[in-house]
């Protein structure tokens, strides 16, 4: 019925953020005037049985095994890198060099070496109209936008304070087995990488600082895990025998930002009790605001430009049509969820395309994450010693 | 791919609900192990170039602009009312008639003897294998379900208060026109009807108590809004020419049910700052819980059984794998929206349908909160004397 | 060391509410610029022992046995009557006739009748600058206090809707004994004149409306509780012998306003779960605020002021000196507690008495609640009919 | 009319902590089953007509305007110290020396060494069974005592996080004038010892575990501030000549504890909108705590012992008779005020002087945290190095 021209999409992985992404793509035309046709063209894994199931159940016309075939097709126009951090570099670097944008999933790559020739492939591709995104997807969280959107007009002043967590606590059972995001040659890092990487660009986007040194700490709680058959599953069940953690369990430091604010950044899986526990605060010379992932529907401020009488830290329902991204949903109060992000993220990434812009977050500013938690790597194994962050373009 | 039986799906309406549903039916076999292979069949509605619109945008493969002939297809084996209450009846009897299996939006009526001419309906079609539900969708928010759950086992005891809110504002403005929904003609009745019967059927099904009589009143603060040109939407614009506002703006009431308990109900749309502000609190014997749906993701839950210096209101995040419903979502800590309770609802209906068990909430139950809505009207009608609820089956 | 003129004080009683008002007189001089010297005098009991015990503890410089003696002595200028409301009228009426000023713990008086002959005695009182005063503690709450600042300056346009609950759960327990206050001939009534009559006032006071009608119901959940020898005490011990619980444990009404507005209250014993939860919500035309006593220090407020994306419920901390009371106490942050109410109302009530004014609330204020509670107990005896609250002075 | 031995107290200096700790000694007796008769004997200013007028508003019976003076009287057996911290060591070696008992306020000395001369005297003074100890009250806010309790009995397992914060923001007004708690000379410094100290000192006693080692930084935002006639206020005016802020801002650090846990810590004055924000995050192995000063009659309690749907963090409302103090005070849910950390403190002093044992905190744990203090600064003027804590016992 529409005349629009349509984009392939092809997707790489199909665990917890291949069906994240499926629902995006699937989403993103009743929620979004899009100027593509989205064709979910085909889903890529290793395991022929489980890609098959995984298209079927996510919604992708077909399915392949092999992500060099996915590459090659011609019905295929983005390629979406949903698998762990290990072969970003491999996939995204020959898929922008055959003319596919890209999509790829935080963190960057798991070395800054192999980020280094990712930002070189897609700065290549740009020059051919080719884009790529990195997938900092609580970028695209409405009060997370709506935030960035109050630093930038002012409405905080000067940016002083940082306080930043990301707090989960799924591995505090020293009986959960050693799945892949704990061993570091899969995962590259640990909390920090996985988790500490949202929350280093989240601050930074939102504040419009850059992070220029670090002094912190990491440490692995529990050093020994039980092996399992499957290391790719989050849920594994018990073994009698041990492997190593090569990760970090929890990272902390503080840090100086580019526009004199001081923060603290913490990262962890072992907080008991928190779930999906990323909180920002916020404080300027002007106001402040908090913001929290389990409540991602809230952002709450505080001005000094009322009266010091009715001054207060404001729990604003970020569901007015008018706030960002929220008009494609539902009437004010009715809460979206943790998904819709990735529904935002492809609903900016296909807007870009389109109009031949280059999206955000680019692979340089990943790379610039990436530069950030190597630093903080290094001031903890040099027992927390001060380490500047050197600028990617440097 | 699959072989599974495929189940056609036919949409009667396209607006707020329709978009909703549409939503619900995309987006159910990526989510659950559904036992039919859903075929969004067609969309209806009475201007074809919105239907067509509407068709392309939410995923429907086809679109009809009368109701008859959306029945009498043979791809389509389920028929889903979002249109406004006054045509639900005539749709309803009909397409039950025709061996389609049916989900009408609430309130199921707006009259009572619609309503029962509809469960005469339904009950005849059960016996005949052919299901018939009411859309009470805040039954499928996990944490409501969950709360069910936890009074059913006893670990509140019984239940001595409930105390139930739905509060919005969206027409606090006395500017704000005179849509469809605030005339009594199309709408039946106003907060009362709209959003009251949530929080009736709700308090009611999760205590597993019914309201056995009401004292309350009705008031309607703004009794003049301006003409628009197009009632259907929920948003306006201003005009000079001003008609009469012929439903409630609030109603309140104090209800005794039929296990003991006592309750206070209020249902409003000039509570200015709550946007879908339902609200509930039970305390019970041994423990008492909290729900709000604009932190859907929440449940309070307090319980006695602990010592005295650690007894406290304790806010479980619900999404863990074995919460109600949650399994079919993401990781613990990472929240849904407010859709996913008709993404749900939908899997709840052709699950009975599968299993040829009749789904609840039944249209006989949703004849008997009209009947508690209609004690209500009387008892406001009557100078909020005390109004018996009758039984439906009575 | 001062030149200021002293003012005797004279207590009845010294349970629960004679700890507070003692607290009170012997804070208000460091709190507060005083206009008289306060002379903590005696302390009235009719147990010696007891007595005498407690004017040592709480710092009164004498006692008496019986309250006639009390207002005898010429070095008491005012009667404090903390005891059950029993004998409020009797004390109360000897006081002022003998020109004492009098203040007088709420509810004023355990029928309507007393209180009648109460605000006589008040009225003929005035007439020789002598002044009474009902304790209504709660509105000398900081944040209540500013709640009605903010209401009377229009911050919130015309009030719709109240909503008001003052929920307890010390009775819950089934072998919890039949203390004083479940006996009717001591207490009054239950719940309803014990803290509904707070939220009575308080609503009535920060909203300037008064409850015209009412329909109602009360419920008493446990009939027989253990006999205990010694009613006087909160907490009693377990019994074989059991008696009649003669009040309501629980009270919950619908009301309309003077101004127009619509309300739900309710009190209860049996709210498992909360302590001390007095809380009102009110919506105008303009805002809405929201008061809470387990959080006395915080007022949440909402206006409509601001623009649409920036609206939210702000968590003001009553703490500035610029709050009602404030600049008394601490830097701002540093909270108060519940018992500083008495402070502040002993404050208001001598300040009175220095500048010849009626202190707030009069004992017709005190009447007046008296007059909704028995309308509502009416309605409640009546099958939950409605029942218009005379006025007062009609 | 009391058999019981009388204890004098002198109290030095009658600002902000010299009202709330007249507060305290005006209170204590009516609240605790306290060993001694307290007389407030004298109090101590060097400016006759402010010191007398402060005697008679907090009810002292006498004053003196030196402190050599207040110590020598015989009818004083306690000196309480509430002036800056620049003449603590002075003050309360003479004292000690002299047999007086002595409560010094926080922090104990602005250097480590009076402090180290501090230690000396006091443990010379305990051998003859004179007491010493240190005030940081909030060891004495119910809700921290409690959870202390709660870590001990082992309720959260091993703790592994903290996370610490003190936020005010008294002084992010650039023109807010330069009072002498930003001096250096007269305050020793500033947020990090002034709050900084609250939470070093807290956390460690909640946890039993003590810093080990730190790397931070420190800040001064606003580097020149309005010179003011009197730098005794808080709360000074506009001034067109500037001075230099000599002391820090604020102060973030990274923190390993001698048990293994892990922190953040940071003080500030520049927290916008935030008053009295202490705040501690404790996550255990088998649960988690939070604790908020400005919410200080809560306490947030996460235990993993009840089963996965039901776990959440629990607000109690700590004002149960069975939680630490409170069976002195009102019944469940009447919430107390700071002042009141003040009367407990001052109740366990005496209490552990009537028992001969040593009060806690005492000035070696004082002085501990001064070393804490001394090690965050040391790693902020090194860069964010590394700075091991000694032991305070070498």
């Amino acid at each position: 019925m529409t005349s629009k021209q349509t984009l392939g999409v092809g997707m790489v992985g199909y665990a917890f953020m291949g069906q994240a992404h499926s629902q995006a793509w699937r989403t993103l035309n009743a929620a979004f005037d899009v100027p593509y046709a989205i064709d979910m063209a085909a889903i890529c894994g290793r395991t022929e049985e489980k890609v098959r199931a995984a298209a079927e159940k996510y919604g992708w016309r077909s399915y392949e095994t092999n992500w060099q075939a996915l590459i090659e097709r011609d019905d295929i126009g983005l390629i979406d890198i949903c698998s762990p951090g290990g072969n970003h570099a491999e996939v995204a670097i020959a898929a922008l060099n055959a003319g596919k944008h890209v999509l790829c999933e935080k963190p960057l790559a798991n070395t800054v070496e192999e980020a280094r020739e990712m930002v070189k492939a897609a700065e290549a591709a740009a020059a051919n109209g080719v884009r790529a995104m990195v997938g900092f997807n609580y970028r695209r969280v409405p009060a997370a936008a709506f935030a960035r959107k109050l630093v930038q007009e002012g409405k905080l002043g000067a940016i002083r304070h940082i306080r930043a967590v990301y707090l989960q606590d799924w591995i505090v059972d020293p009986e959960f087995p050693l799945v892949w995001r704990l061993r570091k040659e899969e995962a590259g890092s640990g909390a920090l990488g996985d988790i500490g990487s949202h929350i280093v660009d989240l601050t930074q986007w939102i504040t419009g600082q850059k992070i220029v040194g670090v002094s912190g700490l990491t440490e692995t709680f529990i050093k020994e895990r039980p092996l399992v058959a499957d290391t790719q599953g989050l849920r594994g069940t018990g073994s009698s025998e041990r492997g190593e953690v090569t990760v970090d369990d929890a990272a902390l430091f503080v840090a100086r930002l580019s526009g004199g604010a001081v923060a603290t950044y913490e990262a962890t899986r072992f907080a008991t009790g928190r779930k999906n526990g990323l909180r920002i605060e916020l404080n300027g010379e002007k106001g402040s605001l908090v913001f929290d992932l389990e409540r991602l529907n809230e952002l709450e401020l505080y001005l000094t430009e009322d009266d010091n009488t009715t001054q207060g830290f404001r729990r604003i329902l970020i569901t007015e049509a008018e706030h960002p991204y929220m008009a494609a949903w539902w009437p004010a109060g009715h809460i979206i969820g943790w998904e819709h992000t990735f529904t935002h993220e492809a609903y900016d990434l296909v807007t870009a395309i389109a109009e031949g812009t280059d999206p955000s977050p680019t692979f340089a500013e990943g790379l610039q994450v990436q530069m950030v938690l190597d630093a903080v790597l290094k001031s903890a194994e040099s027992g927390s010693s001060w380490v500047p962050v050197e600028s990617p373009t440097g």
